[in-house]
């Protein structure tokens, strides 16, 4: 089995005055989150869609399912936790409790606002975590990617050619993950915003897929005016 | 005297079909490297502006500049060089021979295919080379930033709040730069695709410049059709 597990767990901070978190945002007139959806609920590889949803917002977000999706039945909500992984653990529980996903089930974790990742992502991401248990779909860095532990002034300049912009999904299967999970101590745990972190801290190989650039996060509001556009402008290449 | 170096060395490679080099295709009816010009011009900071181009494209260049800027006078090219540090070299060469620059001259080296750069932006690049040497325009990471020496699997997943996506401007005194290139073996220059990646490994201080999402790099065919959208949707907030 196969759960495409969604994280739209966000409260809405980075997108200037609009308190509306940016998965409710409107994008060729449907709010982000449905898009992507629809690209989960479009894949073969794809059993079942669960939707981790911060809890001040799952009423709008079932409202929407209810909207969009009246007669979908491998659709469901799970609240969201205090950190993206506690998201991904309720998705989990959810996955469980609603069709029945084990150990051996491989959960397709993605940002709800990336509307736009395609099927042979999905595809990609579903054979390499069947095959190595745990995947991380990246691109590869167009700039030169800096660190500064300071904020102040650069303290390494990593070469460009080993650097890569993690994107989603990441996928797992979902004992690998429950294993892990539950060896981090809470020390660990704090600021852990991405769930590759934790098994590569775990000393797990996190396999690569292939992203693309029009994979991309919509954070800012300019991010959502490219969307936008892109799909006004039709096919995007 | 602060100069504005800018790189326009390429040749075309990840346009998709197109042979024409990024920072010739059009944006809103212009070439892409015209408006990059034109930010510069514009700005108060900045007393003149050379452009470094690829010798295969100097001839289509000069038109252009003779086209788009007949009158101005602190306006001039100079051929690239074998990479994008040599480049840099030459466009200082060229802005010793043309304007006098000296040791002390403020070099403002930007992409030629970053043409939303802010005055802002540009303001605190020399405000920081002036008091520091050297300066870097970077923007927080917004996806997780991986790395992978092989390929093929993670080995590191840096902590996200310390890295930074690499920008340009990357601005510096002229006295500086000579005495950090010249220092550098052939080996380390290889494969060396960005000047402030010398000046930390000669253990200079790189403060930052914080950029913006909007001063994006134009790499893919992707790149350009969100540029024209922004342009046509006017103002970009």
């Amino acid at each position: 089995m196969v759960i495409a597990g969604i994280v739209a767990g966000g409260v809405g901070q980075r997108m200037g005055q609009s308190n509306m978190p940016k998965q409710f945002m409107k994008l060729a007139g449907k709010p982000v989150v449905i898009h992507t959806i629809e690209k989960f609920l479009a894949s073969p590889e794809i059993d079942a869609v669960v939707v981790g949803v911060h809890p001040d917002w799952l009423h709008m977000m079932a409202d929407l399912t209810a909207k969009y999706f009246p007669e979908e039945k491998n659709l469901v909500l799970a609240p969201g936790g205090d950190s993206r992984n506690g998201t991904i653990r309720n998705i989990i529980e959810k996955s469980e409790e609603m069709f029945g996903a084990d150990g051996g089930t491989i959960m397709v974790t993605h940002d709800a606002v990336r509307p736009f990742l395609s099927m042979r992502i999905i595809r990609e991401n579903v054979k390499a975590a069947e095959k190595y248990g745990v995947c991380d779909t990246v691109f590869g860095a167009t700039d030169t990617i800096i660190q500064s532990e300071n904020q102040e002034y650069i303290t390494d300049v990593p070469i460009r050619k080993t650097m890569y912009q993690g994107q989603t999904p990441q996928s797992f299967r979902i004992g690998l993950f429950r294993e892990v999970f539950q060896s981090m101590t809470e020390k660990e745990l704090e600021g852990m915003t991405d769930v590759c972190r934790m098994f590569f801290l775990r000393g797990h190989k996190v396999y690569l897929v292939e992203g693309d650039s029009s994979n991309f996060k919509i954070t800012y509001p300019f991010d959502l005016k490219m969307a936008n556009a892109m799909l006004e402008g039709g096919s995007h290449d």
